[in-house]
């Protein structure tokens, strides 16, 4: 098996590497689009899930919105065309006979979705809805990068209709929330959360928030966002609804996602030379049992022995035993190190002899002898322990990676040698951002909380200013 | 709330009334396609788990390959092209900048899917390749319906690659059976299976089985096709492999799929004139508890009594408190049965008293009252009777909606006045199927594996025939 290029070489390449090798995902023919293989809509499939019942829990209900949405729809809400007209796919045809209205592939869908609701809304009885969907979207983009920015992605799109303003920012920040604790608890991911900048929200927002990570490179990544619309959309699809008092009234609205990107980000969060490394809580494949088998001997001993260890495990770990014989042991542990899977379990006749199995963890590579006995608990100790482990290096490198300064020259040198998230002070107007994004390609990332106060913006040198993360960013 | 339509006097308006009454679905802005409202939505995705599980449970794997097509790999296989050219959606531009070569929304991925098979089948060790995706797809239909036939729908398809025919045919075979079962124990729908004729295979295929159901108004319905398909796709995009004999040879193929559409079976085949009927294993609630609320008076301890009992059902029964306090329980009974919900678990201020609660079953409308200390072993007998009643009744039906007749004049007197499948003795001659279609509009809807023999074609008069199920179908 050919090696994986060396972060320290080429990080990017570094990380198609993985993609690619580990079986991830595949280049399809047409520009920008990608195909994803098992291995990683596997991974995806578990942040569906851990998602999807996060969002049930707090009372969303899937449904499904077509993908097909006539262009006049897209030109309803002004900042919204401006945003996405550019990049959408549209079809004008069917077979060879021409459509009389151009129809364009959703690169979101609160139009149609908006559309919809003005059908279903007419009293205060009927909010709030919290809708979400699972879905597929296309958007033009220019630099594709495998899970990172594809022309198709996956995602889910919540779209949550409420009658008061604060009750729809209550929602916005309750997904920020779900947001990010998936982000830390589910991919051992910590992120920065804050309210975006006007120049970086969603086109047609009041507010954008999102949760906002580092990579091993230093530069930043959006993981999620979570927009307050306001009454941006109702107003632009006329729906109105009957409050208590009998008055009409535009509805609230939110939306918020997360797509595929979050697998490449999983991969640039904790993978090393060797490959993937992945948080258990996401592996498809928690633990995989690898038999020694010698040519020409009689394996059916281990054989058996690997496969009865296997049932034990059922239910509570997810296992494989990876029986082929047509590749050598040493060529199955490079594979399945290079795909992530968080323990090894081997199984020689020596082993067999003595009642054990050895043990080799991924992250660490620590390999323990076991008595088979004991096998399972301790697999059933190991996964928390490498999840949290793997939260703590990332924590960690996230608290390396924020750094203060105070002047612009500083800023400078700072983002160019060092990366990572650098707070520094900003007026909050829009010339000074535009400035440090043309001469440093950093952005603000989001926006704190409770952030610092400072005497003087680094760029215009007027006060006040509040300490901001700038970043380049994925 | 409005009464829907009675099945006597317009059955396809009775269907339409069930899936927008009961909010299944909604017409789109878009000809032809809708939007799958949550409740429809949670049908679905009751159905996709059920089958994901039996498909993984054999050995398959999800992933996900891109909706965009080129325009010209449709072409590669000449009988794929004519079958699906005329209806593709085909994206000619970006914003307002034209593409170079057209790109069409993927009516099935036979071809975007043979494509990526060549860069990853080399050998005999990379077969089989087990693979199915969950997606969108989108054909033009002339006629569309709610479910049944809509432009865009959602949908799995396998797409599996093999060294040998034999194999192939097998999978076919294979997941023609877990169809089976799928449609008979968890849509409680018995159905015919068998191959297609030639007439009525899958533009592509060698072969194409399917399984057929019979709706209550006597016209069937293909709810599932499996496709065996030879080398076709494998040798329009050049797939090889070394086989164990070191000589190359062009790979083997089956596709596969089931759609939205078996929501629309699903009401279809059960419903009454009181709304949907739901078989209790994909009820997305399985008993909902309805306490009887007095307005002005003190309802906190019915409240209490049901929410306790609801979390008695917790991780048992899929349990559901309506306790909105602006309908009537009346109002809310009906509401329940138009959704199809198999149980209704009634709680007044007397059952409280006497320590009770009122069952009321969906399909035999049955009220019993029952201890409340009982409830929960009572509803986990109720759904499991349901679930076989709705079976058995629906293969009552089958059985009494299939007829044999001898002749083409008895045949067109039973086709038009009591439709369903009508067994007769066809020789197997294209000429005679496409005479039976054009003046009946029935089809013959599959080839038994063991056909009766029968002396002559009923259309032609000359032999040796067999008979077969001819049906006018959805």
């Amino acid at each position: 098996m050919a090696k994986i290029t060396k972060r320290s070489e080429d990080y990017s390449q570094w990380y198609l590497d993985i993609v690619t090798r580990a079986e991830m995902a595949d280049y399809a023919p047409v520009r920008g689009c990608m195909v994803i293989r098992p291995w990683g809509y596997a991974i995806w499939e578990r942040m569906q899930r851990a998602l999807d019942d996060m969002f049930k829990a707090t009372g969303h209900q899937n449904a499904y919105f077509p993908l097909l949405i006539p262009q006049s729809f897209l030109e309803k809400e002004a900042e919204h065309v401006k945003g996405f007209a550019p990049e959408c796919a549209t079809v004008t045809r069917i077979g060879q006979e021409p459509l009389e209205e151009p129809l364009v592939l959703r690169p979101t869908s609160e139009t149609i979705i908006w559309a919809m609701y003005k059908k279903w809304i007419q009293s205060w009885r009927d909010l709030p809805l919290l809708y979400n969907q699972w879905a597929n979207v296309i958007r033009w983009e220019m630099r594709t990068r495998l899970f990172l920015r594809t022309t198709e992605f996956l995602w889910q799109e919540g779209h949550t209709a409420h009658a008061t303003a604060d009750e729809a920012v209550e929602e916005a920040l309750r997904i920020l929330a779900i947001y990010r604790t998936f982000a830390e608890d589910w991919m051992a991911l910590p992120v920065l959360t804050g309210r975006k900048t006007d120049a970086e929200k969603f086109a047609g927002a009041e507010t954008t928030y999102a949760i906002e990570g580092v990579m091993q490179d230093g530069k930043a990544l959006q993981a999620g966002t979570s927009h307050y619309l306001g009454q941006n959309f109702a107003k632009a699809f006329d729906v109105q609804f009957q409050n208590r008092d009998g008055q009409l009234e535009y509805v609230y609205a939110t939306s918020w996602g997360v797509s595929t990107r979050l697998v490449g980000a999983l991969v640039m969060t904790h993978s090393d030379d060797r490959g993937l490394v992945l948080p258990p809580k996401l592996a498809p494949i928690q633990a995989v049992i690898v038999p020694i088998l010698k040519a020409d001997a009689d394996n059916a001993a281990i054989l058996t022995a690997a496969h009865a260890l296997a049932e034990s495990f059922a239910d509570r770990v997810a296992v494989k035993v990876d029986d082929r014989d047509n590749v050598s042991p040493g060529w199955k542990f490079n594979e399945w190190e290079l795909k992530g899977v968080p323990v090894r379990i081997e199984l020689g006749p020596k082993d067999l002899e003595q009642g054990q199995v050895v043990l080799a963890r991924r992250d660490t590579g620590e390999k323990t002898p076991t008595p088979q006995g004991q096998a399972i608990a301790r697999v059933e100790a190991i996964l928390p322990e490498m999840q949290q482990a793997l939260f703590a290096a990332a924590k960690e490198r996230l608290n390396a990676n924020c750094r203060n300064v105070d002047t612009y020259d500083d800023f400078k040198g700072v983002i160019e040698a060092d990366g990572g998230f650098v707070f520094a002070p900003w007026c909050g107007h829009p010339e000074c951002e535009a400035r440090v994004s043309e001469e440093t390609k950093a952005t603000i990332r989001c926006l704190p909380d409770e952030p610092e106060a400072c005497s003087s913006c680094m760029v215009c040198g007027k006060g006040p200013a509040t300490r901001v993360p700038f970043a380049k960013g994925y």
